[in-house]
């Protein structure tokens, strides 16, 4: 998913709530970092992985950008130049730093960035304590939460990859599991053919791209109770899944070879054992896991190998409160496109809402570095079918 | 389309019909090249671009792999060394020329595939007068035909640019007519929201990606009768859409941006005067005719800025027959996966059926080069969002 | 070599005797080509190789751009759009295409470049034979004249590449033999220590790069009388010369890995023999034949190997006339750069005279490819290390 | 200069001078990194500079590898991982970190490195206090300290590309005076045609490409004693000099326009004037003061627009003793090439000692970034021709 989707949503959180909102997510941005050297905070070793002083600075400059600079009279900017270092893509917004050139910014500093969010993060909650806002200020600092709330994943696996690629595997912190076992057996849930409906309905937040309930037909099918296990997707290494060209896209199958790929990303085989590189280190891997960091791809090959397939959303969001989930992105068989009726927002925070809506693959659930309560059954994240660096894992359907 | 997408139909032609429509297609694919020089069929100026001699040789390998090897008792191959040149893509049928390296073949010659052709159609001749054929022979034989078919399509876009991109502007034939005017109105049909089948119903040939009938559900929606003209789309240059990064996904931003894209392919501005490069050679462009050689991103851009959208696939399908088609292959908003139930082929023909259903988008119709009965209501074509040598178009929904 | 080294001489042929050299020069470079099929004309496999019908044509354009139109009264253009395609580099003289480009062009056809030489080669026979012209036009017919002769030998080497790197390895010409044995013993030929002379000194022909004769300091150095042959460069391979790192230059070893470089170019193992892609087709390599399609790097890994080195161009030039040369162009430790006083001439023709003089090394002698009288002690060619397509070769000094 | 030319030398410094000149060396390369910012020690913009932490890393390990573990009875390696991440480029001392991941690495911290530092910086002066070494020893010690002086430089310049293409612009440090004016009249030396001696003869410290003293033979030729200034260097390009093609060889005209250069490095353009960033910041641009950040292309572009040209290496040294030199490395016209009858030393050490020598320039003299001693009128500095981040100038030869 792109770090800054936009998003809006309709009913608003009291006042109190949304500081109390406010509050924890920045709080928690800052525990993430918390086990972070300051040389942890300044590189970028791939495109799609942001330095985390980058994701500190940008979901703050957020909030001055969208809501001090808006919303609270006399503002005075921070320092003039945050801008442009900080602006992700926003087209309208004036200039930014090209994406791969984050990982080359030495300045501004860790501490800086310190600095800024305590400024920010106080002027906020000024405004929230001593002025009545508008609702559609409201909303703005609300989308700001979520907006920090994604970050926070991208923190963790930016983190996991930053480290994770380092020839000295330094631990990230003991205390973070993300490997939780399935106890309990697979099972097969049986979905009926038939009218279903589709996309957000309460009143909570939700981003735009939920929206516009609308109805799908769906054909019989099965769903897994269970996420493929490294168990099983060892078997489908030993029996030659990597080597055998028919379980492969074609545009897949290129990107193995090119990339010489034999396995999910983190792993490791030392004397003829699987090691897995987590955030607690590197460690033998655990068969009942759920496997993880496996591309579209990888995910689609292995059904192709059992002689079943992905889910598509539409199937996945309609069996959901059926199975367990959340502990792994789950792949679907579904391309990323406009609901039927879905309309972008006007104005700079709704500028591309449809922009990444094609050459994209639907994911659905949250994973173990998900921010709490930032999902839920409607939610529809994004990736090219390449990417491994998130927590990706997949059911199947038969 | 992959120039060689597999199919396979269940209902059989007579002997006696195959061999009609065997000679006909082997006859249209030379009669096409007949407008050639011999330095024509050897250039592959890009690699989505095939030489025309490799399409001729291409077709003619299928039918000695696929049938005469197979079917015909003693079968004396014409060359051992035909196979490695002509095979396109079938990894389990042995080696193959990497497509980027088609253009660097001087030989064989002309002259020499011309034989190979003539041997080749002579043989199937033989056996389809001379041997009562399984019904399983006959079904390649079938399928070989509308394999040569939508190479004949691919020989008249490949050859365009082959001409259209050499700075003498060479006319290809002066009878190729591409540009018919739609002298009519433009209307909205209106579908209702409901239940319709999608999917090839009759015994006719079709591909495998159109089966398994299936039912959909579509909300309201209104459909043009008209495909987007060019002095429609001229309106959408001059109003600036080709700066206005707001109509265009993140994706096709950099792709207009990179490759300086500012209007269809084939399209020069002399004098002020807008011209487009045609089979017939270097024409003032005619501000009625369906625009063409458009990609989707402009597609979609220039449905954005109408506040418009392209229909999905499956819209197009059930509004079909309340339009005119035929010209332009169609844009649809729908990305190219397999329908409910879709079941891959087994063997080397079956090889690779869903290996294309990743980041391309479906295109709905036919085209002015599509080869005679060479569509249906349910044909899926599908294409990089990007690519532009085909007789391209869209109409809009909304 | 750039394939239009500029180049000028002070001493003119007698008109006639310049008739002649024309003529001559003119039926050499279609007899080179009688042995090609029409589509042998058209492909370029990589940027360093030209289609052979872009050198007949570029050769002649030379001649109707800088003869005809200077110096041929009311010289009536054979085509208005020749010059656009046969430019090759003369920023300074209109529009060109792009070298990439030159093997995407089907069009003008060979029939229509030979009908361009013809008329051009007519025309110019016209003016020496019925015109007395200036000493400023007969040199500029000279230059033609030896442009010709070089683009000769680039069409023996593209022509080898052509058909060398084509699967079904199509014979040139039975005729043409590209592997003299040295017949003769190895023996040094001892130089001493004092001051030499360098640089073109007599009244005929030459480039300007060899003009400015100028004194050099040498050494005492011991130079072979042979050039290294297969059989000794075997011995390299065998010992595993390509995987030793410390024998190569840096820049060298990452060629060698890149582009997994373990032999010579056109070297084949087939069942554990050695095979050589010849002109005359694929045949046994012959051991006591020199070696050839080697790049610069190998050549100076071969010389670290044996505790020896290439000699410079001074000592070459110096040597030359104690040993037998002319099979191979020689790779020099000499890098390409002007000598003292070198000036560059002004005009058109002389626009480039140092634009090659980086990055580049020389190469002295000539090579079985060379068109007859096209070379001196004193030729100056020079081509990027990493080279191999032309008939290089080298000699150890000590 | 790549980071790690190896080099030797048969005086020996007393133990004691070593010991002096060791603490000395060390300490220098603390003081230099002494202005940073913990993140300034990390981030790698381009792949010719490295990140300060990697070049301190570097030059310990150095000294641990060839120095501690050959020459201290049990040395004790601090840590076993150590080699992996430091190793520059010597093959045969195991595994290395590529160099374009160096800015990847955000472990070792700048802190464990510094601690690595005291560790190996103790070890070696213990060594030569309490122990009596080898002249063989001593040797390597010495090489090392010179090895560490040649970082130095390094580190001003990449200190310089870190923060000079930050948009914040952040000063290094306001006492680095890298602009000296040469307040003298353009004179030019006349040097008359003649036999001279090249190569280092004193039995001070040099590198081995030195030496091997030689004669060489020169033509008379007169050079500059100024450098070109900024004033002049604004004339050219005020007089179209980027924009003639004439003036460049043919690689520069490409690297011109791929790169889109227009100006030297580090200069600014701003409401009309000149401003370049410096170790002090941006400043304004002091017409008077050498140019500087120019590749070797401009230098031979500018000296042709002038119609003139670039020393030899040879003329430089034979001239140098006539005109002050020091604060601009100068680009020469010589190639970067062994010297007669260099040979390259055994072992580790001298792994590689010519494999630099193809494609690079020469460079003569020293720059403001020079550690102290750090030089000698024989000293060979060489770059590729289009690198500009070292503190590169020129001088005049006509």
């Amino acid at each position: 998913m792109s770090d800054t989707q936009k998003c809006h949503s309709f009913f608003m959180l009291s006042q109190d709530h949304l500081l109390q909102l406010f509050k924890e997510t920045r709080a928690d941005s800052e525990m993430i970092c918390s086990f972070l050297e300051t040389e942890d905070y300044v590189v970028q070793p791939i495109v799609d992985v942001s330095p985390p002083k980058w994701h500190l600075g940008h979901t703050t400059w957020f909030f001055e950008e969208f809501v001090l600079k808006e919303y609270s009279k006399d503002h005075k900017l921070f320092d003039q130049n945050t801008a442009y270092v900080f602006n992700s893509y926003y087209e309208s917004v004036g200039d930014k730093v090209i994406r791969t050139n984050r990982g080359n910014l030495s300045r501004p500093t860790v501490a800086w960035i310190y600095e800024f969010r305590r400024y920010v993060t106080n002027k906020i909650i000024d405004l929230l304590t001593n002025e009545k806002l508008s609702n559609k200020a409201l909303e703005v600092v609300e989308i700001g939460c979520h907006h920090e709330k994604q970050h926070q994943e991208l923190l963790y696996t930016d983190i996991k990859y930053i480290l994770g690629n380092n020839p000295l595997f330094p631990k990230y912190n003991n205390e973070f599991e993300e490997n939780p076992v399935q106890d309990f057996e697979r099972k097969w849930i049986d979905i009926t053919e038939g009218i279903y409906e589709i996309g957000h309905k309460s009143d909570d937040f939700c981003y735009d791209n939920e929206k516009g309930v609308h109805k799908t037909y769906l054909c019989d099918f099965s769903i897994s109770n269970k996420l493929v296990t490294n168990k099983e997707y060892i078997e489908f290494i030993n029996a030659g899944g990597y080597e055998d060209v028919l379980l492969w896209h074609a545009e897949a199958w290129d990107w193995v070879n090119e990339n010489k790929i034999d396995k999910p990303s983190y792993w490791h085989k030392i004397d003829g054992e699987w090691y897995q590189y987590t955030l607690q280190g590197l460690v033998k891997l655990d068969p009942e896991a759920p496997v993880t960091h496996i591309s579209y791809y990888e995910a689609f090959a292995y059904a192709q190998w059992k002689g079943m397939r992905l889910p598509t959303e539409e199937e996945w969001e309609t069996a959901q409160d059926k199975f367990e989930w959340g502990s792994r992105w789950e792949w679907t068989e579904s391309a990323y496109s406009p609901y039927p009726n879905y309309h972008k927002p006007d104005g700079a925070l709704g500028e591309y809402n449809g922009k990444f809506m094609v050459n994209q693959k639907v994911l659905r659930g949250a994973s173990v570095a998900t921010s709490r309560d930032h999902t839920r059954p409607t939610y529809r994240n994004f990736f090219h079918p390449q990417l491994r660096w998130q927590f990706t894992g997949f059911r199947l359907v038969k």
